[in-house]
């Protein structure tokens, strides 16, 4: 485990959009958008059940994130990690509300389907890069 | 190989980055933002010989590419594929010029190191997604 500095911790609390690349089951790369944040050490994403990232992350926790400055495209920082505990339930659900607030100022996510069930991923960043 | 339909091939046109995600020699992934472009049918990028995600193309052609649109960061494409040719020398040298053109208005790439040999990918796209 790496120790996140202020940069770090800053681009991650931000309105900036993280790049998680995870592996599928055949060994190939998958990478997607997704609202990030963090808890001031760990690296926190919010995805649903069912989803392909998540399949991947439940069977591989290793996980690659990139995440630009809105404002900057060209400063970025690079995160290896992985996933050291996994939250349904109320925890996610509270979670991706923040994000809402966070990224749209909604209070209540707007993009949920009826069925969907949130999972909160923590991450454990065990490498990070400057570019 | 799928076909690129106009809204990729113009994503892929415009001055918005990929985030491009490729696997590590442990089996773990990799992501970082990189310029792109494309020929029309296939997407090209463009780097360094020696660095960590051109040691792993050459290992395993499998790659992934998110890219978002800059002027609307929710609307994005993520691309699988596989690098089915590489450049390097005059060919791979112009396409960098060709690309700090389009991203920067310099016709010569600035970024460039000394003793530097860039190295030009093609890759053939598998599924495209949208989001």
């Amino acid at each position: 485990m790496v120790k996140l500095d202020k940069k770090a911790v800053d681009l991650l609390k931000g309105k900036n959009f993280a790049f998680v690349a995870t592996i599928n089951r055949d060994g190939s790369p998958q990478v997607t958008p997704v609202w990030v944040d963090t808890d001031g050490s760990k690296i926190l994403v919010n995805s649903a059940l069912g989803r392909v990232k998540v399949k991947n992350l439940l069977r591989d926790s290793r996980v690659a994130l990139a995440v630009s400055d809105a404002s900057n495209p060209y400063f970025f920082l690079s995160f290896d990690g992985k996933v050291v505990k996994t939250y349904t339930g109320k925890k996610a659900d509270d979670h991706i509300d923040f994000l809402s607030f966070k990224y749209t100022g909604n209070k209540k996510y707007q993009g949920r389907k009826p069925t969907e069930k949130r999972i909160l991923f923590v991450i454990e960043p065990t490498h990070v890069r400057t570019w």
